[in-house]
């Protein structure tokens, strides 16, 4: 960074004042040190949800501390903020930009919530419950709640003239447009500030502005949202409802911060991370419920492939070496159908595919997994081989490998089409699902195969 | 979508237009319908790469071939660029906005790019040479070339003489600052341009500007310009070099269209799809030799696991249900192993733990993969009786489980941590790793203490 020459701490020392025990100690080397975003993070970060709570609670500098549960992830400062007075985390709520107040409440829980809300200013609190009425991914979640408007009729020196008298005020919310209303708040028209600038006094703004401005409703889903920028150059949109009322503003990096979370939660979930983000600083016994729920079905679904393995113990007596050989098809067999799941998931969100054509994601598959299918097959076969089975029995687990990587890459691409037509999140649950399936039929083809060539 | 009320056809109709065979005809369909993002994405995602080059080399209207670029994927854009005529190719990449023609050409193959680039114009030529020199990932990768600056000697009314006369020009780069330089072009100050709206003519421009603001470098890393606007409000940031001479504006959306970027190559990386989006528009030979060589390093890394099974024939000899019990002790471990380096990564990415923070991240797991451990060797323990094992037998196939988890937990935990210290994906690498290993110690584990009991 350039304009600040401050050499500010390491992230690694600044997390180790987390072992100092005197909350107040903690507080005050924060405040002298002017952490940035990451050191902030790291420090509260390394603390436990009360420790966490109880230095933000002894930070007296109301800025300093509204920095902190600014930078903080959401998951850590909703339950920070549960955890101290309400009426201090009222004031500190109060003091963040409008549009973060909602989305900070919403990670508070819900008790805590209400409580903290009846103590916000009345304007504050008003907003608040309008924004926390609509859901996250959607205009009116995403919106900010302020902007410049002024009646249509009204002239530039009119519009000037107020700019001058809110100057601070304005610069706080950043304006880029001004937007022109009508008597029962329905926008009619929209003009960047620079216009303002280059037109001549006495003009009516009307005359600035575009007849038909491009907006979008407060309902409307992120995708679409996300959509509209694509489609124009601007760097924001107004929010509208049904009637054409004006509800607020939606920037361009309000949907592509909507955009990097939906990938995040992606990558999250496909992980085995669901129910929200997880972080060590959570309670274990939260971080242990979220965690073994998924453990256990996906605990349940493996029992799928092994009871095939449990039903075919004789054929297992007889030719031992496929015990060794099952656990390189069923890795092999996921891997290439979260390959094929993952392609489908990405052409789904990019919107190159509609969920309903899957004859031409299985065409587009089928050279691919042919090809791959022969040299996989070829290995396990040598493998097999290689630990001592005879030749039929390496011909017929090379077969099953061959056979079920075709099968698993279908699984595997069809999978998330299916489960977006079922409403269901495609990275949430394609792989457990395809996996399981694959392993199903490779561990089926491979004993069946087995125990005929033996 | 408010404003524009003209019915757009469904993505699904849209697509099937890529089964026509006359270019002309899909051409001109094209430029009759008005596609929005979506639709061209649909349209185009369903032909190959040598139809869609085909179809548009023959759109006649340069703007809407420029729309079908700069929504596609540059997975698609680049080679299809690749694929029509050199100078009809540069004409169009011209024509785009200047920071998206380095991104794009970055998506052309090398042979093309240079003949591309050579048919530029002068000036676009050499700034996409400038732009193509930085890594993406850095400050200067991500920002645009084109700002307004203005000597900090200059007047309010000198400012306002030459915004109105470069109206249009402006009103393509969006302004929301004007910058001022020196002699040099060394940045001297940043003043929003609204505050030139308020200001008297005749005031100097360095009397509305901060004096030392703030910037980044332009080999910052894109972490590190998000920490930046983190830590200001800021919709934009100028890009300086070592010497303070301003090279170009990184915004707000420019920094999150990076990090979203990030979370996607995390999860498709983490899915088994590396060296770049595939897309099923994609030569079959590109698309086979990145999924196969992804699944042969995967079929190396289960032969770790399988070895031990192998090395072991006797004890499965004797204890044939255990070839049932080692699928689900290698995914239960697989999936135990996964979700904790899942939190280690976004830990990482977050900036809450330090890399070197092993200690502490061993620490928060440690009472957790304790109280997960004992429910699933349990599980494990009653499935295998169920199977018709003797007692004996479920123990210690149980207590393998129950160890394995905790080895699991703690391999995964810490794999993201070592990996980030050598430099290595955390994302793409502890998948792979973390499951070999803990199959490797799951297997040995429960062979080792069934050949005890049995």
């Amino acid at each position: 960074m350039g304009g600040d020459a401050v050499e500010k701490p390491e992230v690694a020392d600044v997390s180790e004042w987390a072992s100092i025990e005197d909350v107040a100690e903690v507080a005050s080397r924060f405040e002298a040190a002017d952490l940035g975003p990451d050191q902030t993070r790291a420090l509260f970060g390394a603390m436990s949800l009360e420790q966490a709570a109880a230095v933000l609670a002894a930070v007296g500098d109301d800025l300093r501390a509204r920095e902190v549960l600014h930078w903080m992830p959401h998951e850590q400062s909703g339950p920070v903020l549960s955890a101290i007075a309400p009426a201090h985390a009222a004031r500190l709520i109060a003091a963040l930009p409008r549009d973060e107040r909602a989305d900070l409440l919403a990670a508070v829980d819900e008790d805590h919530r209400s409580t903290i809300q009846a103590l916000l200013p009345a304007d504050a609190r008003s907003d608040a419950a309008r924004l926390l009425a609509y859901e996250p991914d959607t205009a009116g979640g995403l919106m900010e709640t302020e902007f410049v408007s002024y009646s249509a009729h009204a002239e530039v020196r009119d519009a000037i003239r107020d700019l001058r008298a809110n100057q601070q005020r304005y610069a706080s919310i950043g304006v880029q447009y001004i937007y022109l209303i009508d008597g029962e708040r329905k926008l009619v028209g929209v003009a960047p500030l620079r216009d303002l600038l280059l037109a001549p006094e006495g003009a009516r703004l009307s005359t600035l502005a575009a007849r038909t401005p491009t907006t979008v409703r407060d309902t409307a889903p992120l995708h679409d949202v996300a959509a509209a920028f694509d489609e124009h150059a601007f760097i924001a949109l107004p929010v509208v409802d049904s009637e054409g009322v004006m509800l607020g503003v939606v920037t361009r990096a309000d949907a592509t911060v909507g955009e990097q979370e939906e990938a995040e939660d992606d990558y999250r979930v496909s992980q085995g991370i669901v129910g929200g983000e997880e972080l060590r600083s959570m309670p274990v016994v939260l971080r242990l419920r979220r965690r073994s729920a998924w453990l256990g079905v996906n605990l349940v679904l493996c029992l799928g492939g092994a009871a095939i393995v449990a039903m075919h113990q004789d054929t297992i007596a007889k030719v031992v070496v496929v015990a060794a050989v099952l656990p390189v098809i069923s890795a092999t067999s996921g891997n290439a159908a979260m390959q094929a799941a993952a392609v489908s998931i990405r052409e789904l969100t990019l919107g190159v595919i509609d969920p309903a054509a899957w004859r031409r994601v299985l065409a587009h598959e089928a050279a691919l997994a042919v090809l791959m299918a022969f040299p996989l097959g070829g290995a396990v076969a040598m493998l097999a081989r290689l630990w001592g089975a005879p030749w039929t029995v390496g011909a017929a687990v090379g077969l099953a490998m061959a056979l079920n990587s075709l099968i698993a890459i279908a699984i595997g691409a069809l999978c998330p089409l299916l489960l977006r037509r079922l409403k269901i999140d495609p990275a949430l649950a394609s792989g457990p699902i395809s996996t399981t399936l694959a392993d199903v039929s490779g561990f089926a083809l491979t004993l069946s195969l087995v125990s005929i060539a033996a």
